[in-house]
């Protein structure tokens, strides 16, 4: 098994040697610019993980595990439009950068190339690597749709919720994993094992921000404490407490999120204080780790040596508990 | 041979069969709405025309045919939300009817059906066929981009405006003709030819658009004549005129380009005059017929029976000569 700082070296050393044609440099800068502005790579790693796993070898993994990364990052550049969001990782959004136009056509352009990436597997397992494929990019914008919808409404179930978390971001962490294990040489079993411990996983990984949001130190956390709660985001904890809120607690929670003129420390205190009346924070650390153990049983069933598991079951926890 | 019409009710049906999931129906009504606005389908007849013409299966063409259509609605989605555009086949577009999150979010799982349509071939060709269509995708973006950028410029090369509209328009003709040709079983030779055939009378199709724009019959054109005169659309016509004028024929068009208030009528008339003292229809003609004989030349190269090669010459005849 490589080191998997050896295998984030390997994804590095590709994202920069990915070369476009020089011109239109209006259509092509913007993907550079986006691809070098760093993240974890943590998605093509997993699909890197995998394929090594399974024996496989991951260098010719690495276009396919870079194609994961280039979806990742197209999903960035058009949802930041659709979000209007300024910056990415502390720089300017491609759409700010340049102008909406360049994001939305960038951004086509990054689609079609991770699909020529994703195409790069041996014959006998390309049909099957791209229905994974299509199907994960089908479910990641459902998943913003769904938010998006969200956003408009004034109720939403908590399985609406998570099944929006699901398809936004836990698909594409399954998809990898089993994109990777398939390029490895696993079973179709293994391989759909190992997509139900990423997709379990990464919905934890989203609860987890969500109570990170507001119970995170402030330092470790790198974000604004309690910006989940000035904004009114819908999280699995809001979700939650408005579900249990009685109604002294309902209305305290929604003159809150109606106000218009606030003190945004009062507003994240007065409503971190109803949370905390409602147990909501024990809650969601409870169907995070429901989640976090399905998949951790996903992996216990795999037909492979309890120290690869083993080296699979440190990486996820590692992301779990990076904050407490 | 099937007839023309006999494909077309074909294709028809098979876009009346497309069905998406109901949820979320923001992110799939758009898509049925905007398959459901007609238009003439050329693209997938040519791709069942080409089948056919080897001898292939067309009912078996007809996912692929599909997946042309919607990757070329695709383009049409994104690009009326990057011209601002309100109107398309006489109906709101999709931006306008929704919004534009919805249509840049539509329009990207349109992408990504296409692909799942495109891979509905034999194994044999799988990878061949991916390849064409990935490239022509990638082609048909970096197309629009330039369209975008000459907007900007004062400037245009005709070699640059024809690569352009090469790009934008007549790949995705040649991409569907090439792609058609190997599911019937062509040899890579003829498919290739096909592609050229599709590629240069794209460029001639444009070609003449241009011209119409300027001298075609209002009645029969459909459109407003001297519609690309009254917006400065950098078309053959504008771009060579600018190319051949002398000093007061340049001034005298670009008085017109720079006229903040004019009357619409007046400049079409001045501007026209200006085209006619130059010969610019004759050379525009002239281009037209050059492009159009390339890809007759490589039609008649093509390793088939004189009467199918009729039929596509007819086919394109009909498309050459709608106006005159």
């Amino acid at each position: 098994m490589n080191k998997l700082q050896d295998l984030q070296l390997l994804i590095e050393d590709a994202v920069n040697q990915l070369s476009f044609p020089a011109q239109p440099s209006e259509l092509y800068e913007p993907i550079t610019y986006i691809m070098a502005l760093g993240g974890k790579r943590m998605r093509p790693a997993l699909l890197l993980m995998a394929c090594d796993m399974f024996g496989g070898d991951v260098k010719k993994a690495l276009p396919p595990a870079l194609a994961i990364e280039v979806f990742h990052n197209f999903t960035l550049v058009h949802d930041d439009i659709m979000d209007n969001a300024p910056l990415r990782r502390g720089k300017a959004t491609v759409h700010e950068k340049w102008n909406p136009n360049t994001g939305i056509l960038s951004g086509d352009v990054m689609l079609v190339e991770a699909y020529k990436l994703i195409m790069q597997v041996d014959d006998s397992i390309l049909r099957r690597v791209l229905e994974i494929f299509s199907n994960t990019a089908v479910g990641v914008c459902e998943g913003q749709q769904f938010d998006m919808n969200f956003e408009q409404q004034s109720e939403v179930e908590i399985d609406a919720y998570i099944n929006m978390i699901r398809l936004k971001t836990a698909v594409l962490l399954g998809g990898a994993l089993n994109i990777g294990a398939l390029i490895g040489g696993a079973s179709d079993e293994d391989a759909s094992l190992l997509y139900t411990f990423g997709e379990q996983l990464g919905i934890a990984f989203q609860l987890q921000d969500d109570i990170l949001d507001v119970y995170g130190d402030p330092e470790k956390f790198g974000k604004q404490v309690g910006g989940d709660i000035i904004s009114n985001k819908k999280t699995f904890l809001l979700i939650k407490a408005l579900e249990l809120a009685d109604a002294d607690e309902k209305q305290a929670l929604n003159q809150w999120i109606n106000a218009v003129d606030f003190n945004a420390a009062e507003k994240v205190t007065a409503v971190t204080s109803v949370y905390n009346t409602l147990n909501i924070r024990q809650k969601a650390e409870e169907a995070m780790q429901n989640y976090a153990a399905i998949g951790f049983e996903a992996l216990d069933k795999l037909s492979i040596s309890e120290d690869k598991k083993q080296y699979l079951r440190s990486f996820a926890d590692g992301l779990m508990v990076r904050e407490k």
